[in-house]
């Protein structure tokens, strides 16, 4: 931490002080909100429709580094992936409760920037911040954001409603995250190994961006409702690609082919991944954190998914008993792999 | 942990299957839950009403210690602290989500414990299970409980409710969580340094009980309800009576007086405080974790009040410039001081 910026003690303003003044700075906007923050619980006047609700925790050195992840960019994140979520079910994120633990290496400074990221998202993605506590922790930091959205039934999109025949689509570009990810490490073991070594990251902006500020497709599902568009099932790929298609196949009760040409690689991406000497399909695959939209559709729905900005079809829901395969670029057909993330450490 | 058990790490079954493990056998009995935990987020068809939301972590180390916080307890006590903060809104717990971080000192089976007592309050309280995610902590234990219930417009209870001349109530005994507490500090202590040493703990049983196994006053909300009573403002005693006495004059803009006479103390808890050489009285204003209801009705309900089992009436709200103050056995009166647990860690 900057030893020439001020340093508060969390200790000096108390649990209900820290909390009171963190969340001073959050307008409600949500007409739906009827009761934010300062209470034993919020209040929500649900408006017509159905109320979804997600949660979801990052851990200090499980999620994050704050070697390279700073605080207002952790904030904005915990948010936008718990807002994912909820997108992820075709509904539209209303307001977040947000649990902080923090030990007291945490200055009231540090926890400013963590909300000043919070409440950037929330003025972003126009969400209300009702609610939450913070506390201590022996050791590191953890966030536990629970978002909270309105659906439509029927409108609601989950991840077993896919059929056979249905177009395989994703939003935006994957695999960039996760190799944004591997240059903050590479930079991370050079500074450790020669501190005065400056990175000139400037041409690694928008992986490294990928990954320190993702973004949840609220436009999506605002064009999903213009064009009048309901998807059969939908997943946000937070543990990458190839995970999020057999938890659609797993819960729809289907397989699927994908096919390599169609999966969306920006063009940093690609270079970067053989900088790296990585496959970029591989990277796109397995990569997870791109927390874009993955989503079947009804084949009489092509034409409109075509108009739809920013969408790539990628493949086509097949009966289980074929499996879940992926078509390459060089002609071959093989099974598709699920490499998930585990990392349950020592401790 | 016993070595006569079995223990399977946590990374045979990985977190999808961890969560998925630990959380098929909860049934949904809510008929306003839609879609329970297995999708990117929970549904909710909110019946006529307004939807109640609250939050709250649970710390190793901060919050409990499992040297004597059996697993199962604390499963059922995370629950409970948050159905207790919808309660203090006179409303009526209804869903949870469950978020648990563990180092992989945790096995598959010590997991299993946790989810029976979350299991139990679940089915206690007639709340379902809805979502939730288990993921990796470098070290310690943490959970995370969103609580949601419904509440009826104009009979929600805020803290900011109470009116001068107001009659102040609480429900059952207060202080007895903060002397089982120290009985558990005391026998880890002797443990510690004579292990082989048995504790009879026979006759304390109801303090550990009630700092082990405290319930929400989800009864009380339901005896409000059939005697028609609305109390004026709510809050739930989990800092100690003190301090809640206090958040509520500050947000209705109050005084109040608290009679000692009137603050309700079990004989076990008066015994063992004076066995610590403690003061029954500084105990429950100062003692927490009670998760008894805190509560101001106006006057002319007083006689309701005093036909509802459990309830205490312990003073009045008075104006601001009063102060807050208690009026002693001994007939003096004082300024009531409010002693937070203030406890930002090392680390």
């Amino acid at each position: 931490m900057d030893k020439n910026t001020k340093r508060t003690d969390v200790n000096e303003l108390g649990e209900f002080g820290l909390i009171e003044h963190l969340t001073k700075d959050f307008p409600l906007v949500q007409s739906s909100t009827i009761k934010g923050v300062g209470d034993d619980a919020a209040i929500i006047n649900p408006e017509e429709g159905q109320v979804v609700v997600s949660t979801d925790s990052l851990v200090e050195g499980i999620h994050f580094d704050l070697m390279y992840m700073p605080l207002k960019h952790l904030g904005y994140k915990a948010v936008v992936v718990n807002l994912s979520d909820i997108c992820a079910m075709n509904a539209v994120p209303k307001q977040i409760l947000v649990s902080v633990a923090l030990s007291n290496r945490f200055s009231v400074e540090a926890m400013e920037a963590l909300y000043e990221g919070i409440r950037l998202a929330c003025k972003h993605y126009k969400v209300d911040l009702i609610g939450g506590d913070t506390t201590s922790s022996p050791k590191g930091l953890y966030i536990n954001v629970t978002a909270i959205g309105l659906g439509q039934p029927g409108k609601i999109a989950y991840r077993s409603g896919a059929q056979e025949g249905d177009i395989l689509c994703v939003t935006g570009d994957l695999g960039a995250a996760y190799l944004g990810l591997q240059i903050l490490e590479r930079e991370k073991q050079i500074y450790l190994s020669s501190p005065g070594v400056q990175p000139d990251l400037g041409n690694k902006k928008y992986l490294i961006e990928r990954q320190l500020k993702p973004e949840a497709r609220l436009d999506i599902i605002e064009h999903f409702e213009k064009a009048n568009l309901i998807p059969t099932s939908m997943i946000d790929v937070s543990d990458g690609l190839a995970s999020e298609i057999f938890h659609i196949c797993k819960e729809s009760d289907l397989g699927a082919l994908v096919e390599e040409e169609g999966v969306p690689i920006n063009m940093d991406a690609q270079m970067q991944a053989l900088e790296f000497k990585l496959d970029p399909i591989t990277c796109a695959l397995s990569g997870g954190e791109d927390y874009e939209l993955l989503f079947t559709v009804d084949p009489k729905d092509m034409a409109v998914v075509r108009l739809l900005p920013d969408v790539s079809i990628i493949g086509e829901m097949l009966p289980k008993d074929m499996g879940v395969k992926l078509y390459t670029k060089g002609g071959n057909t093989h099974p598709l792999k699920a490499q998930g993330w585990q990392h349950f450490e020592e401790g």
